[in-house]
């Protein structure tokens, strides 16, 4: 038996951010499984036969993956930005786990790539460049109290926050309480980001306050980035503001 | 004038995972400047002047670029993992912020990377699967309060923990501080990694719990992972053991 499962993330949109390592394990897969715009943005160079599928069967994917390896196929499962991230990694450990005792021995690993917010926050500048959090605002899979908990104790200890899904065609209530309550702990000042689309052709960056983010700009396809106290920008005469956070911190919280 | 300045991201440790974006930067450089490790780890086909420089002088190091770049040099400032991750970007954007005015103007971008919490977690399974927060535990540049109350508003919001920096040679009380602190707010049985020189030939990854871990294993190369409660871990027949978090999230905080 030689099959194996690589969960392959395949970078935040630019072919440029496909790491080697995913290049490689692309072309050597003798399948390739994801929802169906990963799986599409795979180059036609890789022969694999593709199985793609729609968003929200995770774990049936997963279990699809891990039986047509446990059946002698490479399979590479793929994911946007890194797949370690809100990917399809967590997923597919959810399915070893939950699955047939067999797939615990399978040769099963994860290939790490430039995730969303790595590249949202290089093209924005270096927002990131303290501590920060990182979370999902979707409550399909956590109760909304315990976002509100996480934003708030993000707050408290001032750190920077990316935000993950923070709304969806169908969900937009969650980021107007998010935002409220941000606004709530944080100043109005705080600087936000919007970062759409990054690393497709329509990428754009929004910078903005919180007190004066305007939620219907945020969609499914924006990562939103809070600053904390400390996060500044440096204005540029007719071009884009750079938003970074220095790597000091002045005083106790 | 044509010179820029990009600040580049390696990627952690290993060929495969410097980007495509990043070997065509490094590539179309003049100039590489950086710690001397970094300088040393671009490939030799890179036929750029290297100019090495020791740990701490990284605004001094951000200055000599924005300078170079002003001369019409084309700069990358390179830094392991992502630049943005506690690398050089904010470095680079301090630099520019409280420098000469007319380097607002300078081309200046960053080039995204694989980080290294990134790398680990990849590794390891899925350990940042869901929200998760990121800090240094270094208190070089921010004070110690500041520190524990980060730590302690993590822990509150059971978020999953990436910590870098945990310790260097001369600095090893402050692990000792944090660990006691987050055993006091977690329970025993946290699940706790220790990803040491990930993607090195020496790598090597120790996975244990808050109640068992040894502060001396902890070294200035090691990248320290904390699970949340959700955190769970998958045995294997003679192989390393996954660690993954959920998707999901049970019950509120």
């Amino acid at each position: 038996m030689t099959g194996w499962v690589r969960v392959v993330g395949l970078g935040a949109g630019k072919d440029e951010w496909l790491t080697p390592e995913a290049h490689r394990v692309l072309h050597d897969a003798t399948d390739i499984i994801g929802y169906f715009p990963y799986v599409n943005a795979v180059a036609a160079t890789a022969t694999a036969t593709r199985h793609a599928s729609d968003n929200g069967v995770e774990v049936d994917r997963a279990a699809q993956a891990l039986h047509m390896a446990a059946e002698g196929s490479r399979v590479a499962v793929v994911s946007g930005g890194d797949a370690g991230v809100f990917g399809m990694a967590s997923a597919l450990f959810e399915a070893v786990e939950n699955g047939e005792p067999a797939w615990r021995e399978l040769d099963i690993g994860v290939i790490a790539g430039v995730s969303a917010m790595l590249a949202a926050a290089a093209r924005i500048g270096a927002p990131l460049g303290h501590d920060f959090c990182v979370m999902s605002l979707s409550d399909y899979l956590k109760p909304w109290p315990v976002i509100e908990t996480r934003l708030r104790k993000a707050s408290e200890g001032d750190f920077v926050l990316a935000i993950y899904n923070p709304a969806s065609k169908t969900r937009t209530e969650q980021l107007q309480s998010a935002l409220e309550l941000l606004r709530n702990m944080r100043g109005k000042d705080t600087i936000v980001m919007l970062a759409h689309s990054i690393g497709r052709a329509e990428e754009r960056v929004v910078i903005t306050t919180l007190g004066e983010c305007n939620p219907a700009d945020v969609t499914m396809k924006t990562l939103l980035i809070i600053g904390s106290s400390m996060t500044r920008r440096i204005e540029r005469a007719g071009k884009d503001a750079f938003v970074y956070t220095p790597r000091y911190y002045k005083e106790a919280l």
